[in-house]
């Protein structure tokens, strides 16, 4: 495992050809029917019988989340570089330890794998939650921490995470609306709060980061990414111009109302690297959107999963090369 | 249970006549020899014969954690109102199952239990986050959360806490040094970044809560309190004006640094209610200060906890008392 993160995202980018990263937020509810019951015909159990539907479902609640995640991780595992597995949904039904063995699948199977946990707290707690997410064992390439703490509470997870080439994306600029009510705030000195915040990410780039080279001698993106919302294309302009050569995980693609050509200048205009574009419920739940739903079933939602990728993954690299005017990802 | 979970945590202060919150940030190596050797020593395993005493205590890890947490409720829920437990040192050794039986040993030993977990993202993220900590069965009767996402990301919180009777407490400005530097930021209207934030938080508490009322017809405090570290009593004064009547959770005070005197601004000068201030590491390792390790032991820790929290509280009481110049706290 090299020892940049980025550099090995960057790499992956190239590879596959995609600038998607497959988000995944496993939501019962949304979970298809025919995989559900797949999952309790498969389980030979003699005392799923006499249950209804519904406790039948509340029993194997761990093992249709393993199946659903699995299948999800290989459906997209081929098209794009990168999953997001965020940890609310497992939290939720108490099924923590899956989180890890999601990730663990998903790193097997070959993609960078990023642990959507937003986390931050004083020193020594961060201390403890980068043990728990950027440890040398840990299956995450990268998480997602919160800045509102400032250096001392950011820091340990960016010395833990650089010790084991590891990657750290601090929110600036978030793909929700109220985003806008703290982030947007204006300052005396004329800054956004979320310039502001921007400033301290290339900081703390260079505090931890400062020497990571190329072959050619060139600086590296530094394991400091920042994540900014596909939603805000204006903002997302300016901080790819204040911030240079930083890495942007960028939300808000598909479900949540963002254009590929929202989030084409997000990326590096030499090779078409330098971002990646999040979807999680747009390829999730594919097979119901209207673009796919003649051609797919809930029986067949894995396949839409995968068309999904693959037409969200042509659609932003056609955006950036029209952004570019140039056919930067061939 | 009551409706209103800050007018619990109130009753519980005077009832107690204790203003301490004692947190629980276990860590391994901090957890006393003598506490190990016991559950070793009791568990009757063949398979520990023959291995390091490293090795043991690796193998019981979690039974380790689980006795230290118990006698750690015991020691302190018949002197303080409530506890606060902080997810990451739980995370950090996987033991989330853990974390909630803990919680619930705190909850049927009848303290307030804060869940330390400082949560957000976007509205449908944080929707799970609220069902995994402050759903209906939840042992937590409130958690800390992250104010960056705006009022979309923090909403999920507060309504269904609000719905199950529970509480929310949100960061505003928090006890660490590089706090200053997000926090502190001074905004082109005049005020600084976390005066906003309280701005917000109060928005917020009369948004969800504004009918709660006590049976004096008072305004009761609404359900969303703030984060207010003890490390910056000038700030926190101005922010008990600003803010009136909101449940402050203050953070800071002993192993970080902050005395009695700087935190007694925080509470209410009628009845010395309205706050409550924690106390993580000093109350944990009490029998290392140098006030207590002519006294006790590291056999006798959980004994020095109890003389810490008295102490404590005694020294807050007396700091109230004597800020307001009155005898508030009897």
């Amino acid at each position: 495992m090299g020892k940049n993160a980025m550099k090995r995202l960057n790499e992956l980018i190239k590879a596959k050809n995609s600038r998607i990263c497959a988000g995944l937020d496993p939501v019962m509810a949304d979970i298809p029917n025919s995989l559900k019951s797949k999952v309790i015909e498969e389980i030979e159990d003699s005392t799923l019988e006499g249950m209804s539907r519904e406790e039948q479902e509340e029993m194997l609640l761990e093992d249709i989340f393993y199946e659903y995640c699995v299948e999800y991780v290989h459906a997209v595992k081929d098209i794009v570089p990168a999953i997001k597995i965020n940890s609310a949904f497992f939290e939720k039904e108490r099924l923590e330890d899956l989180y890890f063995e999601v990730a663990e699948e998903a790193k097997a199977s070959g993609l960078f794998v990023i642990g959507d946990v937003k986390r931050a707290d004083i020193g020594n707690t961060s201390a403890a939650y980068a043990e728990a997410f950027l440890g040398e064992e840990s299956p995450f390439d990268a998480i997602t921490i919160n800045p509102y703490f400032g250096t001392d509470g950011v820091m340990p997870f960016l010395k833990l995470a650089k010790e084991n080439g590891k990657g750290v994306f601090v929110l600036v600029k978030t793909s929700n609306k109220s985003s806008a009510e703290i982030q947007d705030l204006e300052l005396a000195d004329g800054r956004k709060v979320y310039e502001a915040v921007a400033d301290l990410v290339l900081k703390w780039g260079r505090k931890v980061d400062s020497e990571s080279r190329d072959e050619n001698g060139e600086l590296d993106y530094p394991m400091v990414g920042a994540v900014v919302g596909a939603t805000h294309p204006d903002q997302a302009k300016d901080l790819v111009w204040s911030m240079g050569k930083t890495f942007f995980l960028v939300p808000g693609y598909g479900a949540q109302g963002a254009t590929a050509k929202d989030v084409a200048c997000n990326f590096d205009g030499e090779d078409g690297t330098g971002a990646i574009v999040n979807s999680s419920r747009g390829i999730m739940n594919a097979y119901k959107k209207d673009c796919w739903k003649d051609q797919y079933s809930e029986e067949t939602w894995a396949e839409a999963v995968k068309a999904e990728a693959i037409r969200a993954t042509k659609e932003i690299n056609e955006a950036i090369n029209k952004y570019f005017k140039k056919d930067i990802c061939k």
